[in-house]
């Protein structure tokens, strides 16, 4: 059969080219398509279910923390964009304009959100008007455009899909509450259910939102040693409120500014979850948020009985798992590939000999282990090794980073530990001076990824001009 | 207090103004706020809640017919969407262009999707190549642009909320049956969940979509006697495969032309839930997708004990329904008021004189009857009474469509009767020719709505030029 070719054979091995190997999986794990439209990318079938269990499992913990989904324009008019100073010289360079509608010469142009403050706070202003009336707890799924001029599947693309909380409340504390809260549910997500070992910590001042007063981020490694920015949360103070004119009645009976929050995460966190966990053989995916969990193949399935008994387990599983049974005509080793390649973090296989011993054989994606069980139980046996690679994966994502996580007091000692050990977080004291911040990028090539909350002091001074240190910060290439 | 105005006070009511009672109640129920994007609007918590929950229910129908969820760019660049010709005629006047990325001028331009056949054409043509590939039964959930003159929050606005179906097959018999399986996929989501009664048909030619060879539409009637097009199947025979150029390798191993699909559904629906169910105290919703279904009102809250047990039925009830308690500071009748407007299903009052009786008084927003019932069955009383307002709203609005509903057999009884009896849906026997459609909407102010597949016959001549019928059709003013 010409579609028998062993997929595998096609990937580039991560050792020989990380990009490549990256740009393989996607296509090959038919996770994306390319288009016409440059910079925008077909999120398929396979791909588009791993969003769809991320936005299941993320928007059960918003709604948890008391947030309200809305929808807001996807259109921004340029007289609204305007009205923050930061925020408009942070964004207006990278945005996509309508300029007609139909055959009409717009008067104010649109631009297409690249981020939606200016419309939530415009509604703000017409909606809030009492202390009674906050706090707002907001959020929306949708789409947003930033004209990149480089760009690759999920990690940058002109047009990518995202959440943005957008809350409004009483109090500065209140506020920066929010802030943290959301850090943490991130954290937790991207932990729990990705299976991915996070920083966090606060961005330096170079690195803030256009308009925010704080950043916060959490912060991967790669599979490569490069840093991938998960997830951040911005604290504006009353900044957004004074720009838009969003007051309230206080308790006190007076006139007063709110204060701002957001966050968001994207489809870049598929990207993660590929360059965290993904091999040479192709996607290992977390099982909580993977399409497929457990893919039943049956072997010799000309023999009598081998077909029906597989239909018998996959109905025996999928009540409580998501669950395939391939029985198409391809081969059983073509399947294993096929399904290695995908991420499917269990296979059961079932044979003649399997059945006369009342039995299958699971196999874990991540270790390739194959394990014998009996039929009598297979539903405890696919949950504990469902557990079993969740489990087995963070630890090997946590390994990793630990193993590639480096102290340095001195530029020198970060240039020659990039040198001989490759990229990783370079753990480095900082004065807090952004020309310093500067010099070490310049320098060295690694540039400040966060001020984690957990900090550590192996050195009074700052690795680059030796004054007083004020924080460890983590720097690292980044994606 | 302030707030504590009586809110129905500032409802229009139905009789003096529809399109004014249609607007306070998008603005009072709070599904909607106005923007500076015009023809663009906020939606709102609570509406977005009721799409939230028809989005839910209406992707577990299309997953049990075996359809994948994907995601396309918002954009199509010029050339693309002039592929096919009857499409781009159809839309080119209506589409929002973008024209500028950043600062740099687009040398072909992109248009905001107003809806997706391009796209999906083009991907089609990049992934299908054997007649193993197919069919694909896709899907996508987004937001599409049409750059309307006159606008109407959920009815006709710049931006709206839909998801579109597009499907690839191998024989034009499959997708036909496809094309009416989506159909009434949305007859029965309409009539179960929404408690809508719909005509199915199909649309005459001058009314079809863009491209296709059939449109199949799901017709509703609102409570003023418009029409209102709920729902759309589209059967393109191979055209979009001929202009796109898609090609498949046949059993026959010829190259042959592949047959295809689409059909949506809007956010529109949310208009037509009001216009169907909505009286003068404001909306009343479906059980099934209202974001509320009960609201516990405790009474006399400052009496020992209310609050508190007003609490117990709540964590009695928030198992197994979407349920609110409101014990803010408002008065009883304030509230009462207040989630009438809102369409709550179900209310339950809860006071002093009922916690000695072990009772609470349930109230049915559509009919405002009062029962009594034991707290002891409270869980099975409250489903009963859900189940009651999902059935009742439905043969209410089923007698309001056939109450309005008139067999005419001239031109002359067209319009005595819509002078008599006011707007609704009319009968009448049709020639087929374009030039009668026409005549008729000129004449008596009715288009032609849909041929509706359960045809009945009450004269032999077409109701315009006397010539033999071929369809009975159904006309109707429409939004």
């Amino acid at each position: 059969m010409a579609n028998q070719k062993k997929m595998v054979e096609d990937i580039t091995s991560m050792e020989e080219d990380f990009a490549q190997w990256y740009t393989d999986i996607v296509k090959k794990a038919e996770l994306i398509e390319y288009t016409s439209v440059k910079g925008c990318m077909v999120i398929r079938p396979y791909g588009y279910a791993i969003w769809e269990n991320i936005q299941k499992n993320l928007d059960a913990m918003f709604k948890k923390t008391g947030h309200e989904n809305v929808c807001m324009p996807m259109f921004i008019p340029e007289s609204l964009l305007q009205k923050e100073k930061d925020h408009v010289e942070g964004f207006a360079p990278e945005v996509a304009w309508v300029t007609h509608g139909g055959s009409e010469k717009l008067e104010d142009r649109l631009c297409v959100r690249p981020t939606s403050e200016t419309l939530f706070c415009e509604h703000y202003a017409n909606i809030i008007q009492s202390y009674r009336d906050l706090p707002k707890l907001y959020n929306q799924w949708v789409s947003v455009v930033r004209w990149e001029k480089t760009t690759r599947p999920f990690l940058r693309s002109r047009e990518f899909l995202w959440q943005e909380g957008h809350t409004i409340h009483e109090t500065a504390q209140e506020a920066i509450e929010e802030t943290e809260r959301m850090l943490n549910v991130y954290a937790e997500f991207c932990e729990d259910y990705l299976a991915m070992p996070v920083v966090k910590g606060r961005k330096t001042d170079s690195d803030k939102f256009a308009g925010a007063e704080a950043t916060y981020a959490i912060e991967a490694l790669m599979h490569d040693g490069k840093a991938l920015q998960a997830g951040t949360s911005h604290y504006f103070g009353d900044g957004f409120a004074r720009a838009f004119g969003i007051q309230f009645q206080s308790r006190e009976n007076k006139l007063e500014y709110p204060f701002q929050t957001s966050w968001g995460v994207t489809t870049r966190l598929i990207g993660a979850i590929i360059m965290t966990h993904g091999d040479d053989n192709g996607l290992v995916l977390p099982p909580r948020v993977a399409p497929i969990q457990a893919v039943i193949i049956p072997v010799a399935m000309h023999k009598p009985g081998v077909k029906e008994k597989a239909a018998e387990l996959k109905a025996m599983l999928e009540n409580d798992f998501r669950v395939k049974l391939d029985d198409s005509d391809n081969s059983p080793g073509w399947k294993y590939s096929e399904y290695e390649m995908k991420g499917v973090p269990v296979r059961i296989e079932i044979g003649p000999r399997d059945i006369e011993n009342n039995q299958c054989v699971i196999v874990t994606r991540h270790t390739r282990e194959k394990t014998i069980v009996s039929l009598d139980n297979l539903k405890e046996e696919v949950a504990k090794k469902l557990e079993e690679v969740q489990k087995g994966i963070y630890e090997r994502a946590l390994e990793n980073r630990e193993k590639r996580t480096y102290a340095c007091k001195t530029m020198d000692e970060i240039v020659a530990t990039l040198n001989e050990k490759g990229d990783g977080f370079i753990k480095a004291m900082w004065c807090g001076d952004e020309e310093c911040e500067d010099i070490v990028k310049e320098k060295t090539g690694v540039g400040s990824r966060c001020i984690p909350f957990d900090q550590e002091s192996f050195s009074d001074v700052c690795v680059c001009c030796g004054k007083p240190a004020k924080h460890m910060v983590y720097w690292g290439k980044a994606y």
